[in-house]
């Protein structure tokens, strides 16, 4: 993958029509709002533009999403948002994963499968750098375009929560916001608006709060059997991951969910010291320093041993 | 009460001398960060100021407040920050209420008890307006003090999640950084770090949630044998207040505290149509009109019904 700046970026979007905008799968509010965003963006500079995700978009990101239909014409340039890896393509997207030509990304792991690409795992989310992007395109920032950068900026800091917050994630939050993003609704709607169905969860998954590696790691589980008992759904175990992290002193915080034909899903939390995409890149997995994911395919109980032994050497690596 | 400009409250802080600070009883974030910034501030500046609260001050703020230690002079100027009203002071600060000669604070609800006073209900925390005081007054934001001012705005606001977030608090944000405030080591303090007795108690409380008016009011209880039994700190109970207000269609969200001596602590969350502050009032509290509280003095159960009587006439008064 050849390495591009902003300015070249930008060059390439004026210069090409045609795009296909990619999202990874299980998309969450960083990969909406950088893809619609650039859609909508593209779209009202005259190009054609649509997007495509192998998974449902959730119904939560209508606020912004419910504005742009697909036009479904033959797409003649490629371009990934949020895009680690092509193993995190589902669906109809994976037909494109050998021709992306254009990567916005902020994940340090990026994989370098496309043909251009502007990775830079320093910014807090991948809607951050569009931001920069359309600043530099002298791009007009709509309401909608705003709600969907500020939502994928929010969402990917755990609302400015997150040490991959700089002075320039609240600079661009407050011009999201002067150019009509609705924060107030945004963050409501993002962090403080749970179903019946998420608090059950909630309470189930802690019933099953195990420590490890002398309780610097705390372990919970999300079985299927809680998904149907509590009636939540998929979209509604984001926030999960991030509980057994925030117990005091636990410096990895891990997430064991139970997927279809023997796939345990991994979500890996971790303090400062403790690289995440360290631990998921032996199963496979990767993401960022502090929040990664992983997929084994085994039993319960060795799929459950093999990722705490991991969680253990790697703490034992640091003495 | 004299309401007065920044600039004069301002042109006040310069002419005096020998301050003591005054906080609120159950000192919050934004209450203990306002009142040692300012302290430090007016230190640098070369006047001579001590801080009051009549609680302790949460321990878990000792790194902006374990650099201020009080002289105890005998004080000429009595300033309160973050004060709505001179009922939610406690020990040695009472006996000042009656003399408080400049007031800085952000509650609509201030009773107005101090000569002169700087009020904006509109504004995020107090914490923001005493950084634009201190804009205002040219004076330079230390690490310490943009510390503590951080503190105060993202404690305040949900970590920039609640709709009294403006692009001016971003924006206050992200000069406070520049300035060295460690928004990550904070921000994970004050929202990422739970004790295993908070996360037990968390869910001790999920187990006492019930909803009435029609599923509008959702109502939980702490009682003072959840707390013996979790070994939950009371300043580790704070957050709780904002859990059943999150769930799907609540409007109003009630969390009961047992107190001593048949004190009962309401702390009321409402959604942005109804008033918090207005129901609290009616129990001789007051507060914000997303964030209110109140005690009852009664049974438990006298205390219970009357508080809910009063959430569901305020829901049918708007019917």
């Amino acid at each position: 993958m050849e390495s591009i700046t902003l300015e070249q970026a930008a060059e390439y979007l004026r210069e090409h029509d045609k795009y296909l905008i990619l999202m990874h799968k299980s998309p969450d509010g960083d990969a909406v709002g950088s893809g619609y965003a650039l859609c909508m963006a593209l779209r009202n500079m005259g190009k054609r533009a649509d997007t495509l995700c192998g998974d449902i978009i959730p119904p939560m990101y209508g606020y912004f999403t419910d504005m742009v239909q697909n036009e479904g014409f033959e797409p003649e340039c490629i371009v990934s948002v949020d895009l680690a890896t092509t193993n995190l393509l589902s669906g109809k997207a994976l037909e494109y994963k050998d021709r992306i030509d254009l990567c916005i990304d902020h994940h340090g792991s990026n994989t370098g499968f496309a043909k251009y690409g502007f990775v830079d795992g320093r910014i807090s989310s991948c809607a951050e750098i569009i931001k920069y992007l359309f600043d530099t395109m002298k791009i007009e920032i709509t309401k909608n375009i705003a709600d969907a950068l500020f939502t994928g900026i929010c969402t990917d800091t755990g609302c400015f929560k997150y040490s991959s917050v700089s002075p320039q994630t609240h600079i661009a939050a407050a011009d999201l916001m002067e150019k009509g993003a609705d924060s107030g609704y945004i963050c409501h709607a993002m962090f403080d608006n749970k179903s019946k169905s998420k608090i059950l969860l909630e309470k189930m998954v802690l019933d099953t709060l195990e420590f490890y590696g002398g309780e610097c790691i705390a372990f919970v589980v999300i079985t299927k059997a809680m998904m149907d008992e509590s009636g939540a759904m998929e979209c509604e175990t984001d926030g999960i991951a991030s509980i057994p992290r925030q117990i005091e002193g636990v410096k990895i915080g891990v997430t064991m969910k139970e997927k279809e034909n023997g796939e345990y899903r991994f979500s890996v939390r971790t303090s400062d010291e403790i690289d995440a995409s360290v631990i998921c890149s032996r199963f496979g997995g990767g993401g960022h320093k502090a929040a990664a994911g992983c997929s084994i395919h085994s039993t319960f109980r060795d799929a459950k041993e093999k990722m705490i032994a991991a969680c253990i050497e790697i703490l034992e690596d640091r003495k």
